[in-house]
């Protein structure tokens, strides 16, 4: 049972070289190897001990640590209300790990954040179906559950680069469109089981209980229905109301704009039922000026998040580091390339890995001071690698607004200055 | 690259008949089967849709999300302020998932919580060393770092039912002293491989930056040179003051005062320095007189927290949930006992079960309305067993305060009250 004294220490193992690189560079960025009184002297300035404040509900943020979101407004935009901000960016420059705190995931809403009681909140789930059912939150808070950390990223995530760069964006403008959240809610295979969907139904229409009531036709493939889920959790707690309180669709790997969030309607059918959301808005001008409509997978990405846009940098080593994720599976692989895309090398990937998830890649750099360009790109479990842009608009034009996932370069320049350029 | 049209629908598999259990239970709590004009009565009261709210730069949690942590202070206790509180618990009854909310971590603190200035906080490291530092948190920040998903726990967690049971506790207050979240930060072994440890050191020194000045002995294991990092982040973002800021050392598996937070020293040496902290505190005395020092493993342990003390429950349906944990290694099973731990049946673990995190467990269960006992047990990697309380009592005696882990049991009565029990 107890094992107490099983944690005896043991030689230590033959000490590895500390990495030459860090050390070698890292004189000129502060770390000095110190001894006796210059070590005494370093520390001098050092505050002295004094009783804290008291413990208390929440923790609060420290007042030397300032994070928020970039919120965008639109007016003249389809939003019922023009004053009210259409989105809200992720910090992802001052973010570290995979998980975005709830207060920072960011948000794409059409009609602002609807204030909603869940205990009158209801999920009507109907159409061809063998029983009908009105459910409420409670309901399925007792239901079986899972709980699954998922990235969820907005169609329009990257758009700003796709015809242009302005080099004054920071990475939190260029993609803080997506966020990753451990999520808990009822699969939707349990839900679909319990109202005995008939097995003519291909499709699902999911509706938003906000005023702009967002629906959008969602295929059953085997996948969707073994990994879909409604959700009422997000991080630990419930999900707060910019992201669906109380509960949304989590659709791992698609649009976001998929992931219902106010969900208040499941409908089953034989084929999708052509809402604005898929006609009007959320389909892909094509080239050839024809519309794609259900390009619903987002695709494979990855942002280098330090250096990014808007930084200064000296020269010397450089930890690089920044994010990759795919709406199509695990990510296996990503490559940076400090000499604008000459030459590639692998970076490490944080592990765990998760499927569907971001992953943290790193690679240790020393810049020689030299103008140059920093670049990553991603490869998923299913092979597919990040596109460079010139590829990727020589597939899809410039005519369209969603699924932007060339790879992202940041210039720098002989001050250490960072850029957004296109590459 | 891009592959807009794979997503096509294909025919639903055949539907398996839904969790006869569930169902046949369900509808005496709310899960009812509708149709037609019953349908749109049961809708009628569902608030109309309104434009709502401004997208802003954080989002708050909902008014109808009541989340806080319980404080308990101890006047004439070892703080310095006796009007500061000592610890604050996880509300562990109100959560989902395995990821406690930053500002909902437990807290456990001897001289309250520091408000300190990253730009002055400094980490020495020295003692049996070839080359002393001084660090700055920007310093550890450039350094390759990981992030990994962890449970601390306070050694005290539990002790309130180590001699006898108040029946009026919940589960927030009988197990709040454990939480888990995603750390990111800087592995020891590249501290060690930086200062050039000598292999003479078998003991590491950590020591806090608070007015307590909590310094505690580590012995330098493999397990722990492989495990340990001194972390900034905290799901994602900076550590909030109260839980280390700006460092804290993890600890993986090992009691919470180890993962000594507001970091400003390791020092290395042959021996352990026999602080205040492993001496006076944080030793048990056992039954036979003797005190017991260095056991700092955290053991096999769980806890249902639906239901949990002070909940009403109704007979019929539910689905029980609770969390497991073991500093020992990844959680391999979890058994619950609906009948006083007569008979036991396993629980379904949450995939993916992480190594030392919590995991989620879940278990159907349809009450009959008689009163009964409910508990769980769980299992580790290394087939280390949960024991019951008379088991642990038995090689533990009654005098220690720390490391209790022994099954905790819930009592239900015939009106569906739940109690904290011994057994």
């Amino acid at each position: 049972m107890s094992r107490a004294h099983d944690d005896k220490p043991t030689a230590l193992p033959k000490s590895r070289p500390p990495r030459r690189r860090f050390l070698a560079a890292s004189a000129g960025v502060g770390v000095s190897a110190m001894a006796g009184p210059a070590l005494a002297d370093s520390l001098a300035d050092v505050p002295p001990r004094e009783v804290g404040a008291s413990l208390g509900a929440r923790s609060e943020r420290s007042q030397f640590v300032q994070l928020g979101r970039i919120t965008e407004s639109a007016p003249g935009h389809l939003n019922a209300d023009p004053s009210v901000a259409i989105n809200s960016k992720t910090p992802l420059d001052k973010l570290v790990g995979i998980i975005t705190p709830s207060d920072l995931h960011y948000e794409r809403s059409h009609a602002g954040v609807p204030n909603l009681d869940p205990a009158k909140h209801r999920l009507l789930i109907h159409g061809l179906v063998k029983k009908p059912l009105v459910l409420t939150v409670a309901d399925l808070e007792a239901m079986p559950s899972i709980s699954r950390i998922h990235f969820i990223e907005c169609t329009g995530n990257g758009w700003e680069n796709w015809k242009k760069a302005d080099p004054n964006l920071t990475v939190q403008e260029t993609h803080g469109l997506v966020s990753t959240s451990e999520w808990t809610g009822v699969p939707l295979k349990f839900l679909v089981d319990l109202v005995g969907v008939d097995r003519a139904s291909l499709w699902m229409l999911a509706e938003g209980g906000d005023a702009a009531g967002v629906d959008r036709s969602i295929p059953l493939t085997d996948e969707i229905l073994d990994e879909a889920f409604v959700a009422y959790g997000q991080n630990g707690e419930a999900i707060r109301p910019s992201h669906g309180f109380p509960i949304r669709l989590i659709m791992p790997g698609f649009e976001g704009n998929l992931n219902i969030k106010w969900l208040r309607r499941l409908k089953f059918g034989d084929q999708p039922w052509m809402t604005r959301w898929e006609t009007d808005r959320y389909t892909q001008l094509l080239a050839d000026g024809k519309a794609r409509q259900f390009q619903l997978r987002m695709d494979t990405n990855s942002v280098i998040t330090f250096p990014s846009g808007m930084m200064q940098i000296q020269p010397g080593y450089h930890r690089m580091s920044g994010l990759a994720w795919s709406g199509r599976g695990t990510i296996k692989r990503v490559e940076v390339s400090t000499d604008g895309a000459r030459t590639w090398k692998d970076a490490e990937l944080n592990l765990p890995v998760l499927r569907k998830a971001q992953a943290r890649f790193q690679m240790d750099w020393v810049w020689d001071g030299k103008p140059t360009k920093i670049v990553s790109r991603s490869t998923d479990e299913q092979g597919n690698i990040q596109p460079d842009r010139e590829a990727f608009v020589a597939q899809m034009g410039t005519n369209a607004l969603f699924h932007y996932n060339a790879q992202q370069t940041w210039s720098i320049d002989a001050s250490g200055r960072v850029r957004n350029v296109l590459a």
